[in-house]
């Protein structure tokens, strides 16, 4: 085994890590004036609720990121306990992280206005982290986890300001900055932390039983009913209603897809538990980037069916095949669940982009594509922006999607080389997707007391 | 086992049913104007989320059919990946399917509207064949399964419209039109699928371990809290906070009820998971047709106390009656669940109606029953209806669930029939209730694996 | 065994019980006027849907209720079915009888007015009986835990009363009057129910099993995602909002404490499942009286941090000496996950109260102190109260967590007598903590198909 004081020191820089966000919040955070009281002489605002009117899809986010993600990854048979637990730790601390980090990038006089917005971009960006551990799960030790999604998200707040406040590019349900980054970071941290050659092989507990796939279907199931939630989060009016039912279309037809090509596919036509859980999730990833733009229902029910399809064939033929040619392990298959869908989403987004048109989206246009309106001869009430063209938009929309790539994937990079060649402890071969490592573990504590147990079970 | 080929084939008819769905989308479906930008010289509408208010209802009905329906039927031991899979596909498929039958039915100029509304009611009659399958759980093929949902949706849209806008019913939570359609819809299709009488005793797999009656209850839960939300969310105002309300108590009052009879009925006095899963929720069912009228609190009670009731002991007595003397297998026990609840429902619609009277119900009689309504000399603001009495609205109560349960019967006999005698597969009762004829298992696949886990287990 | 007779009987006990309720509702229960049908010549009403505007809220309250505690509470591994069902029973039996207990105490010309927020009050009142259920889990019987329930919420509501309406005190979250409450009650019924010195080691099921914890993680993440919703859903507007950001961010700030601290106290520096299970919701409870005050960020972090702290060493060094000493059984460590952190948060109501002043609080200090304001001079728009000052109000705040556990420890003394020395059965030591005294549990109906079952997946 190892050092215990390895591990003790781990946890010591993240309790001081903790500390350092509670001087930070002391120093940098204030409520935003809706969350303030009203002056006594004060006009009546108007709905003292409507501030928080978001708060339900909020709540749905919270479901999504804490069970969503945390029960998904429940797979792996010896695995529970980290896949709940650390998805349970990594989100508490990263939601702390991103109010700072997204705060500091739009601070007011000096200090950063805290209000329900700003813990629902902390649920969101909490997302981009666990992406990555999938791509990771049962690989590493908590505590490299734990750092790599420091680093991660402060790159992420980055990466997404240049790609939003600077690129001006439209990603409503976040599936380049959000799903293509943390899936590209974590295959790049996995790359950097790949096995030996002469230990390519699956690790002998990667694998799921009948129970715990059970368990990981709570995750899928959550996160398929909310997804319209995250998607939809951050639009507002039509463009938030449609991203309703974009996203609710696309996910049921990628559902029905997945499960005729996993069937398709599969050894003796059994459907896979692996598809099933992650693929049919895939439409709600393909549509992120442009559930808010006029697709019509045959548009996401299209991008729906290519989503499922491509994931699938990626489970079943690509995963496999990076394993042994590249020792890039992914034990989730982030990779089809959301990296390969987000990039159908951001060339989705370029093709739209490239037909959008102020007759078609009116009053919605500076919303959407702020950067297209303004100095080429629209009408009043669209202001500002840079009077890109459509074809100019497009353009962006690639750019965007490959700078978030390389940022992504450099950074990922740097990171694993981080993991793996400076202090931090790393996990041997036989120690992989286990839990007794980290967690005491029931039958571990007490053999007398588990074989009672079995005995009794036998004796009922 | 069985021709590989045979399962290829189902799998891809229901591919080119859903590319029939995106032609139809595509050719049919618009979005409603509420879902497009405004025109950039138009006034502002006021809030621009109210046509979304019923957003966080639609989302609890959501994990009540895909999380709810789901787990509920992870009951059975070996059967999990078939309860939480096939519910996720059928739902898929059916939403789809019922925005474009349920569309049809209300066309304007050539094409459906497509807002929030649609894909609300899309999950609601998601839940009519998800009610059927669990009748048959574990007795038929997915592919069996799947397309008795593309006919029974087809027919209970007909049906609803029928009993809703021809008959003019009050049916608020669905109990007549979703419920008792459903149920025995399901078991007609049992019974044109029972076993020959050589074949007649339980399967040897249709029973529950320790661990699936625990996932089991994951589903119950998640159905009685969000509940409410399903009987509520087509009522406005006052109407909908007694649907609220009085679902909740029935609730409440049939869960009680439920313990109680379960435990003086049972074997050595113990409680059932059967009752405490299903008979619990009764309570929602019988409440449904009638839970926005004036019940009153004490209604709302009386109502659960009888269906916690009559669903216990429908479990205890009638579904082995059933199975013994009629061959008809109810694997969930929908009957219990879902069928005699809506009956009671029905008629406590029927007794409701009787009594109602423009004094009581003033400016919502002509919401709840249009019908009674227009022609009978009331004031100002009640216009159109027919001008029905109570005692003739009783009586079109009882006609509706009359006319469904024909329908329904009817529908389902036809249905199973088809299954029965065409060229679908049908499964030798050795082959129920066993996820491993459609999926892969994990055990299954590497025997020695599975081995060094018990071992492995074992040295803990 | 015991007699069946004895089981029947208090099954029939709680039966009467329900009809009991069924007549007071009948008596003196009425819809509230927003549940009512508007008068046909009424004026239009604004929104008709602003009255139900808490739903959201109430169902994530609901969630916590019968998903949050019923699962949390299923890390014992041979008492999952009453984990669940007990819950179920318990909570509906207790919605009932709150809403008339509460309604009691305030009736309006004899009758009690029924609207949403009752039934939000009643969900809150469930969860006191739940969490004393906590402290007892698998040491008594259903019968003893429902007659409880019963003593108990009656007991509940006029402290309530007591502690909010004559003493003023200030308790958003419920911390005081809902979790120190249910806590201290329960340990108190705890200790009066305490085995023979004898008998005092810990029972030999007490304790989870690999799935068993991973169950429980379905209740604690249920719990923490919708803990903002449960100290939000009493306050409006401002007070509201930061409601959820402070429970949020304490909630994290005790997450990551509790891993660390978890590490750092166990075994061979091993996290524990207990402490991820429990402690990281401590930050919700420690949070909760003071969670609308003007805390800042940095005030609900270190609150969090401190409460996770408590947490984590209370289950690792309290609970076992309390066992060993005090013979005081607690199963589930209320106390470390209400008890204590409830007393923070009374004792940072005091600290929060002491520097409360009309030039922060402005317009909200009449709804969070109403007792502060009034007769001290200021202004217009604040009226009413006893015009006590900031060092009184802190002094309530201590005198009210007094009371509460004053009224709570006596009570659940006196309770604990009436279900020890009257005519209750007991369990004895070697039943406890197993559902099968209680359940049908499939093994023991069956013992051939159970091997059956085993052969099966071992053939597999």
């Amino acid at each position: 085994m190892h050092s215990p004081a390895a591990k003790v020191s781990g946890y010591v820089v993240l309790m001081i890590v903790q500390i350092i966000f509670l001087v930070l919040f002391w120093l940098f955070v204030r409520y935003e004036k809706t969350a303030l009281p009203l002056a006594i002489d004060a006009e009546d605002a108007g709905s003292a609720n409507e501030h928080v009117s978001k708060y339900p899809q909020f709540q749905d986010i919270q479901v999504m990121i804490f069970i969503g993600f945390g029960f998904l990854m429940t797979f792996l048979r010896k695995y529970g306990y980290s896949a709940t637990g650390f998805t349970l730790f990594m989100a508490a601390l990263v939601v702390q992280w991103a109010v700072l980090m997204k705060g500091f990038l739009h601070m007011e006089g000096g200090k950063i206005s805290l209000s329900l917005e700003n813990i629902i971009d902390a649920d969101i960006a909490a997302a981009v982290p666990l992406i990555s551990m999938g791509a990771l799960l049962g690989r590493t030790t908590p505590i490299q986890l734990l750092c790599m999604s420091v680093f991660e998200v402060a790159l992420f707040a980055a990466n997404e300001y240049l790609a939003l406040h600077v690129f001006s590019i439209c990603d409503c349900g976040g599936s380049i900055t959000v799903h293509a980054f943390g899936a590209y970071f974590g295959l790049a941290v996995a790359l950097m932390l790949r096995p030996a050659s002469d230990q390519n092989e699956t690790g002998k507990l990667e694998g799921a039983s009948y129970t715990s796939d059970i368990f990981a279907m709570i995750g899928t199931t959550f996160l398929w009913v909310y997804w319209p939630s995250f998607n939809s989060v951050l639009a507002d009016g039509a463009g938030g209603e449609r991203a309703i039912l974009n996203t609710f279309l696309s996910l049921a037809a990628a559902t029905v897809t997945t499960f005729v090509v996993s069937a398709l596919v599969s050894h003796e036509n059994k459907l896979d538990m692996v598809h099933v859980q992650n693929s049919t999730l895939a439409g709600g990833v393909a549509v992120g980037t442009v559930c808010n733009l006029l697709l019509g229902a045959h548009g996401a029910v299209l991008i729906g069916i290519i989503a499922g399809t491509v994931s699938v064939l990626g489970y079943r033929y690509l995963t496999p095949w990076m394993t042994a040619n590249l020792r890039l392990h992914d034990t989730c298959g982030v990779h089809n669940l959301h990296g390969m869908p987000a990039l159908i989403s951001a060339i989705a987004s370029a093709i739209y982009a490239s037909m959008a048109t102020v007759g078609e989206y009116q009053s919605e246009l500076q919303d959407i594509f702020p950067a297209m309106v303004g100095t080429n001869g629209t009408e009043t009430k669209i202001m500002g922006g840079l009077g890109r063209n459509a074809t100019s938009q497009a353009g962006y929309q690639l750019f965007g999607i490959a700078v978030t790539l390389l940022i992504a994937i450099g950074g990922g990079i740097l990171t694993g080389a981080v993991l793996k060649y400076t202090n931090f402890r790393n996990l041997k071969k036989d120690e992989h997707h286990q839990d007794e490592h980290y967690w005491e573990v029931p039958a571990a504590e007490n053999k007398e007391e588990y074989e009672l147990e079995k005995v009794d079970e036998l004796m009922l």
